[in-house]
């Protein structure tokens, strides 16, 4: 039997890096993968949908940058070469993984690996030994029990990415990230989309302000709020409101995006604490069983890729390494690739509020910035919030809904992984003419002191 | 008389930044502008380029979507409407630094400034006194000596902005920022554009091996290096080669951009302290005379906008606030607006070997951010590099060509200000997928550990 300092289970963005940083730090590490390199982030999230919303956007600037000097005769959107683009995409990235693997010496096997014990993995009936484990099996989309919920038209977000053609119509169900990204790429490429989401308000995790203005400034969308679907039929989507009415609506094609469940089948021989599906780990990523490790959405505490990767660190450098590190999770950026984009970082001013933490908010409109309103013009919305303590001032949390979100949001991750405080920030210059410069001025509204 | 506490002269990003600030402390202010509200940076700079930038880029973005899933029958640059959204979007801001004014309870004239000694100015015939002065009468574009540089062919960037239509050809000479973002600019809408730089490399302060990738992507630009332009006629632009060859070029339009002078005039009735063009000032923007300030590019210590507006924070906290603010260099971004973009902060490998300090760098292709392939193709260039010092791990520079550029800069503003490590950036969390994780990327590069 082989024996492996390290086994990791699963490539996505936990387990491969989890896998590459303990082969950079000089340790004999497995790999076992039952499906591709990458995991459902490289394969069946986020890279495929950041492929087909781009070009996605391309035409949706074509179409209406005349206000901006583009003239255009005919734009349309060629599905077909939209996803061999995302095809092309992700098999780049995937032999991008491969190589990583090699350079890092990992030795990568397919197939379903099954846990004997601790210190043991099947896989392809080939026993492995190791002395710590990484469980990093992602999760998978969640299928509601709903009348309807399995007809040939109702997709999960993975099978949704490998139609042929956009649908005439399309009703999402759960308005979480993975919903709304869909519902703005179908959208913007001529698709009649509704979504229908359970709770009050969409995405969350966002700042209930920027919500708003987010279903606001999708226009083609329309959104259902409070509503609870009851039944899917070969045509329709029958739902309740939150006033008791029965509705429906006609649907082409439905999909599921009401959540995920952590994969953890093949750990059934490990007596692991799991709680509400997810494997129970402390700050290190470590599971009750001191050798076994859990990253990523096995573990259910935050559904991102790049929070996957930063356990994967975490839990590296405590078996291998520093043994310093630790998971924190109020700095964790995450953004959302609609169009307009949303992100954040931080708690949110509810959260706060719920925490009972004393705190000061700003709101500044993106139009505010001479380069959104050179880019964007005056009637497009955007908004960026600060959130700060009332005593200390120090950056809790930042909001962004406009252009460039998803790329201005990391260097609020290092704000708030840094302590700053809103005093700080004051000191830090920031380019002009740029959106980001706006947290400046949010930062010089909240304490105008020099 | 009227007096006031302070008087700033110019109301440009260092100048409406001053006053602003002062204002919200409670103080009496007189803002004079000899122009229009915003100065250079509004008018006739930073935001009219990116405004007309901003359409090109879509223009480009519909010619070459195809392989993204765009398909264009026909497109064309409206010259006229892109120069009307530019001027409109000038107004706009210029109307948000009147309401500020307005806000901050500052005083508004407009003028020409004749100082009369250090509490005494005189504008319109009616002369203020103040107990504070600064200075932030900004730069202008500097006419070489070269003969014909004056023929109405022959343009400053003021001037080229008020074009009504694309010249069928363009010789930009000089290649820093403001050449080359014109030449990205016309290049774009279908104008022939040469750039002759007298230095062996254009953008001084970019990374060389950033400025010579710039130049490769900038397909439609021919660059003459290191040549010297000795004639400008109706038709031709005459320059010496770095071998000593006479050549020339034919140019319907040409484009003076090889530096800007401070704006001195109307001091001269102070004892002031000038050293090549420029007001000499100390850390707090006080110059020789302890109550004048001289703020932004009249001083000539760094020709941005953000650079003025800091400058103008510091002078206030000096003259009004807190006096702990001091002007820094060496956390300033800057960033380029061609496409591609290119964005820079802290030192550059060359400055940081020129200072003796020992370093360690890493350069990341940007192709391998699964966002960028996504959205820019797997041919498309791009590039990050991180500078650190060798022995303490702190960020001395962050270096960036591709997409978001100028939005992911703010980021490494942050990190330098804050002095932050390379193993402090490895402990942030990055969005993913994103661009700017190469950032992170190039971290764990220079240091596996974790």
């Amino acid at each position: 039997m082989k024996r492996y300092d390290l086994i990791v289970i699963g490539s996505g963005p936990g387990g491969y890096i989890a896998a590459q940083r303990a082969g950079n730090l000089g340790k004999s590490v497995l790999l076992i993968e039952a499906d591709a390199l990458g995991g459902v982030c490289t394969n069946h999230g986020c890279i495929p949908t950041k492929s087909l919303l781009g070009g996605a956007k391309l035409y949706k600037h074509a179409l209406s940058g005349a206000q901006f000097g583009l003239e255009v005769d005919g734009a349309r959107f060629n599905y077909n070469q939209a996803s061999a683009h995302k095809d092309e995409t992700v098999k780049t990235l995937r032999s991008g993984i491969e190589f990583l693997m090699k350079s890092a010496k990992v030795d990568v096997i397919f197939g379903h690996a099954q846990v004997l014990d601790e210190h043991t993995v099947e896989v392809n009936k080939e026993r492995y030994g190791c002395d710590y484990l990484i469980l990093a099996t992602g999760s998978s989309s969640l299928v509601p029990p709903i009348k309807g919920s399995t007809l040939p038209h109702v997709l999960t977000s993975t099978e949704i990415l490998a139609l042929s053609e956009a649908p005439e119509s399309l009703v999402v169900i759960g308005g979480g990230v993975i919903g709304i990204e869909f519902a703005s790429f179908f959208s913007m490429i001529g698709t009649k989309v509704t979504v229908i989401e359970m709770m009050d308000e969409i995405l969350p995790m966002a700042d209930g302000e920027f919500a708003k203005l987010l279903r606001r400034e999708l226009k083609g969308v329309d959104f259902h709020l409070g509503c609870k679907v009851e039944e899917i039929d070969a045509k329709h989507v029958h739902y309740t409101t939150k006033a008791g009415d029965r509705k429906s609506i006609e649907a082409r094609m439905v999909l599921l995006s009401v959540g995920r469940k952590p994969n953890t089948a093949g750990f059934e021989a490990l007596p692991l604490f799991i709680e509400r599906g997810g494997v129970v780990v402390n700050d290190r990523m470590q599971t009750n069983l001191p050798t076994v490790y859990a990253v990523g959405d096995v573990n259910g505490k935050s559904l991102l890729a790049h929070s996957a990767s930063r356990m994967a660190e975490v839990a590296v450098s405590n078996i291998f390494g520093s043994k310093q590190m630790r998971m924190r999770y109020d700095a964790i950026p995450w953004a959302v690739y609609s169009s307009p984009e949303v992100a954040g970082c931080g708690l949110t001013e509810a959260e706060a509020n719920k925490r009972g933490l004393p705190i000061k908010s700003q709101t500044v409109q993106m139009r505010a910035s001479g380069r959104f309103l050179a880019e964007e013009g005056k009637r497009a919305g955007g908004l960026v919030k600060v959130i700060a303590h009332r005593d200390s001032g120090a950056i809790v949390g930042i909001h962004l809904l406009g252009s460039y979100a998803s790329e201005i949001i990391w260097g609020a991750a290092a704000i708030i992984e840094a302590e700053l405080r809103v005093q700080d920030v004051k000191e830090i210059v920031f380019p002009h003419p740029s959106v980001n410069e706006l947290i400046k001025d949010a930062c010089f509204a909240l304490d105008a002191s020099v």
